[in-house]
């Protein structure tokens, strides 16, 4: 436990509603009760209930296709733990379709309540021996091929340079891929060919599953020397990460899956909870690939992953969803040097997968900014 | 761990995709991809995999704004748990902000890996003594009333002879309402009570927060006497509440919050997902309340709660999110009595609580069907 905000303290969160702006008062005021007290106003019969847990309207601001509504709800409501945030931010409301939360905006003192990265950047820098120039990641996969398949490409991707190598986030602990073979036997290969080659590419596994579950699967990932974990906070659940986070002294990247797109805005959840939570490094699915991410989305993810902060490390994005080789130089000028690249299928169906791995190596070292 | 499927067994996930008809054959190819492999064709060198592991596009249907696919997805690449299930079902599609998961069929035998309801309706029916009619259910709230207010509350719904007495869902572990000091005195409350009245009255207190969190408030729960707790799934996690049901021999409420984000049909998350973790009860925002869930999408839900299976006992849907007592019967035409009936706010904004809260009790006692 850490310290609680004051009672007075409101977060303020904003909602865009696709409706039309007549009714824009009525329904901000309703979101209002929807997201604090959820009974009408007349079942209101406090004082206190009235001035210290009532959310309130900020402001509503008409949009082209309908309004914003800021809300200030009450950080005590909150609990300060992430499902009982989430379920004051974007609970019941997440059931009106016409909503999405696009910011939340937290009083000050209240980040305290969340350790977010344990390494961050610097750490992710430290753990790979990556300096003075963007990370390169790619996963093996596809899942259904054998443990001697992951293992050659474990191999070739190590020796090519790559510094994080993920499982795919479809490897689970499934009869054809069993967690507990699969990846000591990655470990292995990966720390051998480390050793070859002079590097420290780091392999990290996905951790999937019930809490127990994930909890066995730390484990055996410990024992075999594992420094760093893929994780996906909405398949697992937020408060499992974030208690994950707590015991756990290794490095999280973060994965998208189940993030919905586009109900709460991918900067806030992608960036900014992830990142509050204890993501160390938090994958997107950039602009421009197999997903409709716009451009000014993926920099304000980029923003609110990095940005200076009193309470939490720098979290490294991630660029992924359809990265190719051709597109690092693009990539890096928009978002610098303080990010991993990641490509997967690009690699993969490359004619040779080690020349295209080791070129992508090389264009990520030659990177120099054209800003 | 129970039995796998065959490596042959498909399921059969619909999606919604609202894009142009002349796109939907790329979109469909795109989807089964994205939703196995998750790599290019050309990266797919395995015949295994190719067979066995990549989903296959079934049929695609023309919509009224867009189209629907049917993708055939290898049941062993799910894994046998919720959140690898979730994953393959929705995870990186989730992304795209144009396709829903509209419907989900399972292979014969699938369902084994799943306990379902640990009550279900029968043993919520015995539970509560609720015989020959629906059951009734209203919450303690709003969040920020002292534990007399909250006492007060839970004393007059169980005089006036509510089956199922909830927490708010808002009602969590705050500085306010510490759950360790407010579940034992509204348990002692409800069972002081129903001495009194001679009836069963159930109260379900929420749990919230982490996996260590939750079992702590569960020991809490269970030293004084708890039988049922309510949950919110999507904010808990969905293996959380997978692993509880398997842990914890007392009936489970689901809450529907935060359910809306990842455009995963209410009747399939709701009615079809909740129960096969283990719902005894699932609640849903009725229509003609505060949420847009369609006529239809509740019929839906409501039938998926309750059909027969050869490996769940039916969950007890419950109708709620802005009931009155005046829709009782109405409602109740339209569900039948293997319904519980979920008043909040309709109670709590009444002059007398207590006399409102009979006359919803009376109302749903003297239903009679007019079908």
């Amino acid at each position: 436990m850490r310290a609680s905000p004051g009672s007075s303290d409101r977060i303020l969160a904003t909602y865009r509603v696709s409706a039309p702006f007549e009714e824009s008062r009525a329904r901000a005021e309703a979101l209002a009760v929807e997201q604090s007290v959820e009974v009408p106003l007349a079942a209101v019969r406090s004082d206190y209930v009235r001035d210290e847990i009532l959310a309130r309207v900020v402001s509503i601001t008409r949009q082209p296709a309908g309004f914003d509504v800021v809300v200030a709800i009450a950080a005590v409501t909150t609990g300060g733990e992430i499902s009982q945030l989430i379920n004051m931010l974007f609970g019941n409301c997440s059931m009106h379709t016409d909503v999405e939360l696009i910011d939340v905006q937290f009083p000050a003192g209240y980040g305290a309540s969340y350790p977010g990265p344990r390494l961050g950047i610097a750490g992710l820098r430290a753990l790979t021996g990556a300096d003075g120039r963007a990370l390169t990641c790619t996963a093996i996969k596809p899942q259904g091929s054998t443990l001697a398949e992951l293992s050659t490409l474990a191999r070739t991707f190590t020796r090519a340079g790559i510094d994080v190598i993920k499982d795919d986030h479809g490897l689970a602990d499934q009869t054809f891929s069993r967690f507990a073979e699969r990846v000591p036997a990655i470990q292995r290969v990966v720390t051998e060919t480390n050793r070859e080659t002079g590097r420290s590419a780091c392999y990290a596994p996905t951790l999937t599953g019930s809490p127990s579950a994930i909890l066995e699967q730390v484990r055996i990932a410990r024992d075999c020397g594992i420094r760093a974990f893929l994780v996906s906070p909405m398949l697992i659940g937020l408060p499992v990460f974030a208690e994950l986070r707590e015991m756990v002294d290794a490095a999280f990247i973060a994965h998208p899956t189940f993030s919905g797109g586009a109900r709460i805005a991918p900067p806030v959840l992608l960036g900014q909870i992830y990142r509050m939570l204890g993501a160390d490094a938090t994958t997107f699915a950039n602009h421009g690939g197999r997903f409709g991410f716009s451009v000014a989305s993926c920099h304000d993810l980029v923003r609110r992953a990095r940005e200076a902060s009193p309470h939490w490390r720098p979290s490294l994005p991630v660029a992924g969803g359809g990265m190719t080789t051709a597109r690092v130089d693009d990539v890096l000028d928009e978002y610098g040097i303080d990010t991993m690249l990641l490509v997967g299928g690009g690699l993969l169906a490359a004619e040779s997968i080690e020349a295209e791995s080791r070129a992508f190596v090389e264009r990520v070292a030659q990177y120099r900014s054209r800003r």
